[in-house]
């Protein structure tokens, strides 16, 4: 099935500048797609540190329990990434699959297994092809070089309808550092393609500890509040390397001030990528941003955001170009999270549409209907209670979903 | 928008007697429709009790908040429904519009407003039209008669495509008891109707806290079981009244083992009423049982079970006639459950498609393909760490729903 690029696209993939200390390649192993490269693989130089947020799925991938078992050793030199396969529900197998791959890389590098990452995205339940990969995966050192960030993201597509990249610079104690990255990811997909993937890499020089209390922070307020249709992958996976390239003074702690701009800019990083995949979202034709304010604290805000992103009712209305605040009424109400219906308020496309628990007498609704022709739609919920804030961001519920979720058959 | 017959509707509505002590009365207020009943009084013989399980919305209705109050005192003599409005989100005008209601149904029937619950169902968000349904109920009593539950089931429609009724008898002591119930919902539905309603009767003599407690486990078995898309209304309410006109002896202990026949009953009614519910879901094809066992408990078994039922991906793989267990492990693994990859077992249509982690090999895929494309479809998931068990019932999500909720202004 041949996907239009999403109306909600960017216009171009950004000019991503080398990062020094990072180096990939990539190469098509038709690990279930003809004729396009399907392999991987990302170089850290000695000494890089690396930091990852992972899927919260009980019945997570082997490459996500490998990662897992990885992280806290702080160090990696490689990450190896396939796509068409996510070697999911694959039992023992799929664990010594991951073990041969992250082998061959080690070898092939002159590093140890456990210096070397996975990443795999594509169906569930398939063994993966192992032998097919390592032999692919031992060809690929001597095409290693610096840049090359969107054959990368195009490597690691599953039904993605445009590779997906970001680029932020920043300053630390004075000194400049470079933070960019890929990522991939639309939904869950047809037939059973699934996961959120994203690698970002920066020549800072950070601790592991540092770079993890850093990424965990920043995926908190970006890739945790995005959402498609609320299914959560086995696969999810978001690695970020530091090569510690950079000139700036040493940091230790994740609370130095210095660190400020670092960390604005990781978020903004991360930000850009992860609309990028909302962007994508299976069947979108719009881009929903949901501010909450006022809840009890910031994890109720962005639990009740992630309702409101979530309704299957609030993302058809949208769809239906309706500014039907009643859903988001009903939303706010499902979350669990404490509301008081008399202190809400709700404002679509900067217009207040109701306010202490009633609908504004006589609001205007001709700007409001305008604002839901667009492509791009703000809705603001002011529970009244407190000040827990949080963003979410998601796409609207359509037609296009239900075709490329439930016709693939026919 | 005129709305077919769902294709999984019961073939009619059934044979419904009269319950002693239970009278009904229904009118055409035009609250919002024209041309058809859309209040029903419905009025219990003195000394009845009553017992309900309301929606945990944060952002509940009027009439909820309003039943909320009354239900402890465990004594009712009417329920007054409106159906085309749901006075939700009305703020205080909400909650003097279900004052004047009441006092209205209090004074015609010479008892106390406190024995007169109320429910609506409809738009969220208008004040309700309280004067014109204050003038209707006036005349309602010399309309009671016995009977006419099909048009009680009628009157509380909102885009229900048919009326829902349920039957069953037991035994409590050996003595006869007869239980009946009406509901009404389909999920939420355009342009922003909402609301699960159900009101169940019973003749058998049983002290309010005992009702409350049977109601209450059969609830959370039944209606608690079920989903569509999701999305909680804020005005999804179950009552039940006993007129106590039975003759079996007196019961003062929900443990006492004679209801245990009575148990069983109520289960049965509700199940009934609930699962027709589904089968009228928004653009609803086929019928989803999904039967959970081995699970930590059998709260866990349920929240798994929703999980699955709630995946929008799970719904269009059905939708799809796609056997598409990978996605059904993805939803185990999202409900946040334990669970353990290496155990999970999954059937459909009863034939073992995965097991200890993995596809069964080699399995007949055959007779899964056509249990797939008929319009009941049975999938058994075991957890295999544990003995808690639940069934869900939901179904498939068509391009029906997006058309029912995103397309009604085109």
């Amino acid at each position: 099935m041949a996907l239009e690029v999403s109306p909600l696209a960017p216009a171009r993939f950004p000019t991503l500048p080398a990062i020094a200390g990072v180096q990939f390649a990539t190469a098509a192993c038709g690990v279930k797609y003809k004729g396009r490269p399907d392999v991987c693989l990302m170089v850290l130089d000695p000494g890089s540190t690396v930091a990852g947020v992972l899927t919260r799925s009980k019945t997570a991938s082997a490459p996500v329990e490998w990662c897992r078992a990885q992280l806290p050793h702080g160090r990696a030199r490689a990450v190896i990434v396939n796509s068409g396969n996510a070697n999911a529900f694959t039992g023992k197998t799929g664990e010594t699959s991951v073990k041969r791959v992250v082998q061959a890389v080690a070898e092939s590098l002159g590093c140890r297994p456990q210096d070397v990452l996975a990443a795999s995205t594509g169906v569930i339940g398939e063994p993966l092809p192992t032998e097919r990969i390592v032999k692919t995966v031992k060809g690929l050192p001597k095409k290693l070089k610096p840049g090359g960030w969107k054959a990368a993201a195009k490597a690691i597509m599953t039904t993605d309808t445009y590779p997906k990249g970001a680029l932020r610079k920043a300053e630390i104690g004075g000194k400049p550092v470079m933070l960019a990255g890929i990522a991939k990811g639309s939904g869950m997909i047809a037939p059973d393609m699934g996961t959120m993937l994203s690698f970002a890499f920066t020549d800072a020089r950070l601790p592991a500890p540092v770079l993890q209390a850093l990424l965990r922070q920043a995926a908190d307020k970006t890739f945790n509040c995005i959402t498609v249709d609320g299914d959560t992958s086995t696969s999810d996976t978001l690695l970020m390397g530091a090569t510690g390239k950079a000139t700036h003074p040493r940091i230790s702690d994740p609370r130095d001030p210095r660190l400020a701009d670092f960390r604005r800019a990781l978020e903004e990083l991360l930000r850009d990528l992860a609309q990028q995949v909302v962007r994508d979202g299976e069947g979108a034709r719009k881009f929903i941003t949901i501010r909450v304010l006022g809840a009890a604290s910031q994890g109720a805000a962005r639990r009740i955001g992630l309702a409101i992103g979530n309704s299957p009712l609030v993302k058809t209305a949208i769809a239906g170009e309706d500014a039907n605040w009643g859903r988001i009424v009903m939303a706010v109400g499902k979350s669990g999270e404490r509301a008081d219906r008399d202190r809400l308020a709700i404002a679509i496309g900067g217009v207040q549409v109701a306010e202490a628990g009633e609908v504004v007498p006589g609001y205007d609704e001709a700007p409001v209907a305008r604002h839901m022709k667009g492509s791009s739609i703000d809705i603001e919920v002011d529970i009244g209670i407190g000040r827990g804030r949080a963003t979410v961001w998601t796409c609207d519920l359509t037609h296009g979903y239900i075709s490329i979720n439930a016709d693939y058959r026919s």
